[in-house]
């Protein structure tokens, strides 16, 4: 049986859900990926509410950043988890690792956010239950989430022990972001846990409560208060008969310090909070779960009318996969907060730390400038803020204008790329991570994104505000960073990372040289449109750059850069050199099912010396600016580069 | 069948194995505490090597403490972890949750040291495998710890792959004590992780080899390193046929700054204990497990020539009991290390933060001061360099003398008794934990130990560089916290937590008093003994502690404290309005497996109103000074307070 089934969805719900429809550990971490839940504002990875070897639970917000140490990067911490229930059935805890799996599906409904399991569990005694499990973040209130879980006996008399609540164990892979803070029990109901980033300073205040009924109607059940270190929590159990159903629920509410309602209130946002926090538990819980999780199903259905794409019911998997990605990049991205990007796993889980790369403006922005212009706009304001962190990078470096950091987290960070890596296998020792200092068309990246959001969207007033600025200080980058090459009398571009990551330290990337002619020929472009209005935007731009001093050098190194041409076969190097490499059997590692296993065999200075790619590089030049080859030069390189290609980035495929 | 066996050892090893015969996840914390192994340097609590939901893996090391926050106290911290070795079988991951187990058997052999697993085990998929692993901390040489697997399958081939390493993402519950540190290879074989505590700047230094050998031959598999975030390992992979074994064997060297070695190295520790490391597991690993824990066989062997304590061979039960006692004396203390103390939980897991308590030198002490005075010796020196911190706190709380900390961890550190504990029932909030304010006996229990230890040794030495010290600066903090009382024309001790830790705020508890009456009287007996002397130790304490000034204060204190005397039934108040409290039925409790289950029903306010003893307290009093009564009014009093204390502390049971 496919662990996985897209033709779950029937009636109403067709081409609407995502199942999984065995359980298997093997698979935990992709499952909790999928399955994630979010509102741009909360990220829950889909951790299962009972504990398993393997798993990761994270709950992420946006824009939380703190570093553990001053020499690491800042980074998403993980705050305390809000979705264990942990269930002991007559004395053994529920897993589905014990006992006899009956039943289990597990269904995320893109229609309207839910995530549900069910479960047919026997317990290792011969207790057998239905399960089901049901969660939302809501997309009605930024701030809620809640918890349903319905048990049933089917065949005895059964004593279910709950302990449900907030735990503050949670790590980043073990180093811990938060100071332990403070936990205390309302009324012996509500559970508060509010704790601070041990470097950033950003409190984060969490509400839990958690309820019970049997067949539908509220109980009381006595709550036991657990306060332990990091740890808050009730523990409760009932006697269940046979066909009863015993429902706990548990709703919460997450605020923190950044959020932007108290932009601007550092010294009391931590009260704040609280109250706030307090307020917003005190007015949720009582109206339970079905009546929450029905303003949040309300709020994806408006949203639904205004983003679907329909393309024909015939192909059921197409329909249902543009639906998936549409929930995710709905969720992905706080649409009214210029002050916080997009992480490249989004807020689906730790990697990457939560920083924002080219992905964004590349791979998700487009989606954004076609559909949702206002949320592309907030997006290119926070490089549009970025530019603080863009120019002090390019300061640091040698060079002028605005050098974009590859990674970004808040918007005055910075750089924020970890300085090393995994392990190298032939000399055993971390690998250092280039890209921070190398990899630099994310700077054209960017223009290129601005030109695109503003030729979609007519938008003047963002490229007035901002867009000019970004592109002109891009391109001054660049212009200080060529360098003239007696040789080939051109400018060129060395030691660079192109998007392919297996190669570093490369010359005259095709992609990075024909993406900087771009960013300076608009920067130019851009200049001569402003000249001619002489408005305030223009004196403006002009006293904060100086377009007189760097102009002429924009212009110079844009005409002269080097651009390389197809050869005689009408293939164009990936950078300098390339015709020269070793091209190696990849078939092995093209069948992998996991990526990146080349490193398994051979180290990076290996893997620069043959003709690999990790991910789409000349071809994403070509996809990106279509303009520049026949159609018959495009062909070859796709065919050329396909071939050479691992494509052991998410990147790379669609592209492809 | 009883999870636990005590009659598993035959032959020779009859009365020597504790055995664990069913596998059960709700005992893991059980029975990692029991079968933990150590050599007073390292202890390593026995998480099995597989990992389980609910386990708690530590490796803790002598001295290393360090504090997360500076509003925390500070703990011993938990290591990278060296017992990691997960195998997968087939595809699928070895994990005694899953399949199906024909056989299971843990065993610790008290006799050398050594913990055995035997397993027979078949995977989901219906591979069958015998599996073994073995394990030992060496008490021969104290950086050394080894792993050895056995991996038999019996009805199939199978892919046998292994992932084993150093696993730095523990915790202390949540709490990260390392920077992530430095993670190297060498050789391709050899795993090296240093990292500093973040407060206390202790480097730890680990060193680990993986080596594998098929039917006892070694075989060179190819190694995969991985280096992950404060994680690193090496991945290998064979394929065994049934009937056939692959042994994986693991050596593992630990070493931190705060070894005897390095004492006054601050500035070259780091540097050095990598070296030492290196040349540890390099001279280690090549010797393989056999013989590395043939060595450590033998230091077993020698030491219990030493303490073996025989009773009779017709009380089995007993014989091992009190074995796995001495086991558990003999690897809890540094016998050579008078900087460090024993912890309340030895080096066994997390609880009490490695803090040293009166456990130590009421409970622990005696035994070693019998049986190996050096290492009693050693103990009572940790409390006269502990003094440093004791005569802190009397100055921070307005006394003379030295007033013990109730919890001590380095011996420059004073106090450390966290501030906050588990909830309380009624109001929610955490409760304050007072015994670092007002649990005051500690400091005539350590007098008490140091007499007792120069009565059973005649360590004059001892005496002269410590004893009289800790006696008499003791004695002068008595006599500046007893408060003269008009009423009872006598000094009384208000405001005290006694051993009973269920009563807050007594006055004139039994216990306190007559031990402080005690310490008292044995520094003015010294000062006799010194002035009669006139040699310098005489003149030498004379100036430090300047007799003159306080021997008066502390006479008339002594003479004149007021001392409860039995009522007309013959019962001693535990303290004062003792017997005006209610008296509750406790047999519930009493009955209950787990301990503080009165908790669940009634706060601390509550339970200050009954008359129910957390553990031993009059009792206590009677046992450390059985010439206080006579027999008739000690058996009275016994069965009493047997019938009101619910032995909910170790200390208490053993006592009564």
């Amino acid at each position: 049986m496919e662990m996985m089934n897209y033709n779950a969805g029937t009636g109403t719900c067709k081409n609407w859900i995502v199942e999984e429809r065995a359980f298997d550990t093997r698979y935990l971490g992709k499952c909790e990926a999928i399955f994630c839940q979010g509102n741009g504002y909360i990220g829950q990875r889909a951790a299962l509410e009972e504990r398993y070897v393997g798993e990761t639970r994270d709950l992420l917000v946006t824009g939380t950043f703190n570093k553990f140490d001053e020499n690491e990067v800042t980074e998403l911490p993980n705050l305390p988890d809000l979705t264990n229930l942990s269930l002991t059935v007559n004395g053994l805890r529920f897993s589905m690792d014990t006992g006899k799996l009956h039943g289990y599906s597990r269904r995320l409904n893109l229609k309207n956010g839910e995530l549900t399991r069910e479960v047919d569990w026997e317990s290792p005694a011969g207790d057998r239950l239905k399960l089901v499990f049901r969660r939302f973040v809501s997309l009605a209130d930024e701030h809620l989430l809640g918890i349903r879980a319905d048990i049933t006996p089917m065949n005895r008399n059964v004593t279910v022990k709950v302990e449900s609540g907030i735990d503050g164990r949670m790590t980043n892979t073990g180093s811990q972001h938060f100071h332990e803070g403070a936990k205390r029990l309302y009324d012996n109901r509500i559970l508060q846990m509010c704790s601070q980033t041990t470097q950033s300073g950003v409190w984060c205040c969490l509400h839990t409560v958690n309820s019970f009924l049997i067949d539908g109607s509220a109980v009381d059940l006595p709550l036991l208060p657990i306060i332990d270190r990091r740890y808050l929590s009730n523990r409760a159990e009932a006697a269940v008969e046979p066909g009863h159903t015993l429902t706990v629920e548990k709703i919460s509410c997450v605020h923190t310090s950044r959020d932007m309602a108290y932009d601007g209130c550092a010294d009391d946002a931590a009260a704040r909070i609280r109250q706030d926090g307090m307020a917003a538990i005190r007015a949720a819980y009582p109206r339970g779960y079905e009546a929450l999780a029905a303003e949040s199903f309300g709020a994806w259905e408006k949203l639904w009318k205004e983003i679907d794409i329909q393309i024909g019911t015939e192909k059921g998997y197409d329909q249902l996969a543009i639906r998936f990605a549409l929930y995710h990049l709905n969720i992905m991205v706080k649409k009214d907060d210029s002050r916080v990007g997009i992480g490249a796993k989004a807020l689906s889980g730790e990697g990457y730390k939560g920083h924002s790369f080219w992905d964004t403006e590349i791979f998700i922005l487009p989606y954004f400038t076609l559909t949702q212009p206002e949320t592309a706009r907030t997006l290119l304001e926070y490089r549009y803020k970025n530019l603080y962190g863009a120019r002090l990078k390019a300061r640091e470096n040698g060079y002028e204008g605005a050098m974009y950091p590859w990674e970004s987290a808040w918007i005055d960070d910075g750089e924020v790329t970890p300085l090393w890596g995994a392990a190298d296998v032939v000399t055993g020792l971390p690998m250092k991570i280039l890209t921070g200092m190398i990899e630099q068309h994310i700077s054209s990246d960017i223009a290129f994104a601005v030109w695109q959001y503003y030729t979609a969207t007519g938008d003047q007033d963002f490229l007035d505000r901002c867009g000019y600025e970004i592109v002109i200080d891009t391109a001054r980058f660049w212009a200080s960073r060529v360098e003239w090459n007696e040789d080939k009398q051109a400018y060129v571009i060395h030691d660079v990372i192109g998007p392919d990551e297996y190669k570093e330290h490369v010359n005259n990337n095709a992609y990075t040289n024909y993406m900087a002619q771009y960013n300076m020929g608009l920067a130019l472009h851009m200049m001569d449109t402003l000249e001619q209005s002489k408005n305030e935007v223009w004196q403006r731009l002009q006293e904060k750059l100086d377009f007189a001093g760097s102009r002429a050098k924009i212009q110079k190194a844009a005409q002269k850069i080097f651009l390389p041409q197809p050869n005689e076969d009408g293939i164009v190097a990936q950078f300098e050199g390339y015709f020269d490499l070793a091209h190696i059997d990849l078939t092995k590692y093209k069948e992998s099912s996991v990526v990146g296993t080349i490193y398994n065999d051979y180290n990076i200075e290996q893997i620069s010396g043959f003709q690999v790619a990790k991910q789409s590089d000349l071809v994403m030049l070509l996809f990106l600016r279509d303009d520049l080859f026949e159609r018959g030069i495009k062909r070859k390189n796709y065919e050329y580069y396909e071939a050479r290609t691992l494509h052991d980035s998410s990147l790379s495929k669609s592209t492809h």
